[in-house]
């Protein structure tokens, strides 16, 4: 069989370590071609001596020392220029796009354009501009297979069900860090107590996002681009014990679930195998482990980004890139200490309530939509501090 | 749209009962073309005046009786002879099996060598010939579609799925009436506690069934028949609430699972739409309207039927027709006050263990197997009164 040749956009943060672990593993199965990190260089470094990819890409000022260590074995690019040309590359079989933030645009616009077969761990690029990208992906013969274990439940649901048939998803929720935290204590929340998720080790963004369930606002909007969905058909349950990743309901009622345990290297490793599947060689399953399942409304008095979110969704247009932006600038200010917790709910709904909306946007609208609003955050930060 | 013409066998049970409200509701895409029942006459009068079948069969002393009601508008059948031939008949496009019992066999072959879809409730056909009967639907290209909520679950689960990468798939069980009655009550336990049963609103059969969980161990075997799996490929999972109607897990670990409200209309119907979906107009499941779903290993110390059926499914050939055969003589004696509940296994054990098993069994041994034990079950009852 021939080795599927895999692009790691991203490889040092956490999927992307988890990705290289699941390669490891199935090494028979898959050669990394390509890594990038911006500036995690010692593992970055680790990784390359350990899988020799033909190109690897990072900060350029750093580029000179890698390549005194690795001489011609291997080609360096410009994390900042170059991934969109790395994600396109004809040697690239899988992009397994793990670059947080922004900067995953143009690597998967690129990507969805070449017709590769894309595994998006990052929400912003979809949130941002989903609709350019899926349908540049259909117009390339792209495939988008979601890395998150939401939105890879809800595809592995949907693969061989006639989508005429599908009347809504229902995205499941942790709960995040402060599912059991007083709305009224929320104000007084350090980032440590913040970065405690009960369920997901992930990155510092993302955590952040959980708690104020802003992460499943996105994932909302994602599930819209992805599945082509109004806002109406999908639907967020909160889910403790993270055990069903989401669901889909059919127009007679039944509902198809995914289940399995917490690791990201299960909806990683599908994307990477889909169509096909391999085993894992992790722990299965048993549901008889756990006291119990358990579901509930979420309460968006207590968590008003989701509801923030859903209007967002709503109107559509340049507006969930402005949500994205005004999220990423304050939550960076309340990691760094700037801004109380619950100041980033407040920035992005100043952001989002000031932005006159652009439907049926280009990328270049949206461009300019995400860095006003950046603007505008940093602006409101000010203005709090 | 042409519509589908149905033949429902059994329909004044609970199954065919059900299946004729959903074709009530759908009327523009179904038709019923024949009816029959075993002595519900009055019921089946009511359903001939609604429908208006052209064919019905019935026990053969009451047909003179509805010849005089119905004259030449229908057609009457003996349904102890015609089954087979009603199955078969070119005007029917999908037969809903819910004749109880070994009586099922004989239709159940004749509307699988005719390629017709296929809608089985009956469980004892496929326990007692189930090689025999998915071969010959095989050769005709006819279609099976569980109608019972637990192998409809794993049908639907497995639709797209591509079954080399399917691992083992997990029947769940609510459990039965007798769950949380400590084993050393069982002896003295009446009919009217084993009938009342927590979720389901069966038949009397398989209410005492679900109450010793044969009725899973022979759920087992059927599904082994159905999916085309070993022993060990199908476990049970306990699950009080029976909402999640079973699951399949695929090589990776993945689980995808049928979620639903215990309603037998909504696996009714998919059979009789499949490959297609419709509305039911039934309330959708709402998850955060259960405190919690629960999950327990089955007790085989307890509930020593379920252990029974497994060792029938491991030896295979004649042993699951003997354990249905002595089962339904000895549930039969236990519902009209002859023998005591736990008496039901010893029976059942009794026949089992003195049976010398025909690997490959035709259907020929089968039906000798059957006759058989069902001569060595009375025989047993005889000795306990």
């Amino acid at each position: 069989m021939k080795k599927k040749r895999v692009a790691i956009l991203g490889s040092t943060g956490s999927i992307g370590l988890n990705a290289l672990k699941v390669i490891e593993r199935l090494e028979d199965h898959f050669e990394v071609v390509t890594l990038s990190a911006f500036n995690n260089v010692d593992t970055l470094v680790g990784q390359i001596k350990k899988f020799w990819p033909r190109n690897v890409a990072l900060s350029s000022e750093r580029i000179p020392e890698l390549r005194r260590l690795f001489g011609k074995r291997v080609k360096f690019f410009d994390v900042a220029e170059d991934l969109p040309h790395l994600a396109s590359a004809k040697e690239v079989d899988v992009v397994i796009l793990a670059v947080t933030g922004a900067a995953a645009l143009g690597p998967f616009l690129s990507a969805a354009q070449a017709g590769k077969v894309i595994a998006p761990a990052n929400k912003e690029a979809l949130v941002m501009a989903g609709d350019v990208i899926v349908s540049e992906a259909r117009r390339a013969g792209a495939s988008i297979v979601p890395v998150d274990s939401e939105q890879s439940a809800i595809f592995q649901c949907l693969a061989g069900q006639d989508r005429a048939f599908l009347k809504k998803v229902h995205l499941t929720a942790s709960g995040g860090a402060l599912r059991k935290v007083a709305a009224s204590r929320h104000d007084r929340l350090s980032v440590r107590e913040i970065l405690r998720h009960p369920r997901w080790r992930m990155g510092a963004k993302i955590t952040v996002d959980s708690a104020t369930l802003m992460n499943k606002g996105f994932e909302v909007i994602e599930a819209m681009r992805l599945f082509g969905l109004s806002v109406e058909e999908v639907n967020v349950v909160i889910h403790p014990e993270a055990i069903i990743h989401s669901m889909v309901e059919m127009v007679d009622g039944a509902l198809l679930a995914q289940l399995g345990l917490p690791d990201m290297r299960l909806p990683i490793q599908y994307a990477l195998t889909y169509p096909q599947r391999l085993p894992t060689g992790l722990r299965p399953l048993d549901l008889t482990e756990f006291k119990s399942l358990t579901f509930e409304k979420p309460d968006t008095g207590k968590f008003p980004a989701l509801a923030l979110a859903y209007y967002a969704a709503r109107k559509g247009g340049t507006l969930p890139a402005v949500l994205n932006a005004a999220d990423e600038v304050a939550v960076e200010a309340f990691l760094k200490g700037r801004i109380r917790f619950t100041d980033i709910f407040r920035i992005a709904e100043k952001v989002v309530m000031a932005h006159k909306t652009v439907s049926s946007a280009s990328l270049e609208d949206i461009r300019y939509a995400d860095a006003c609003a950046r603007f505008n955050a940093v602006a409101a930060i000010k203005v709090i501090e």
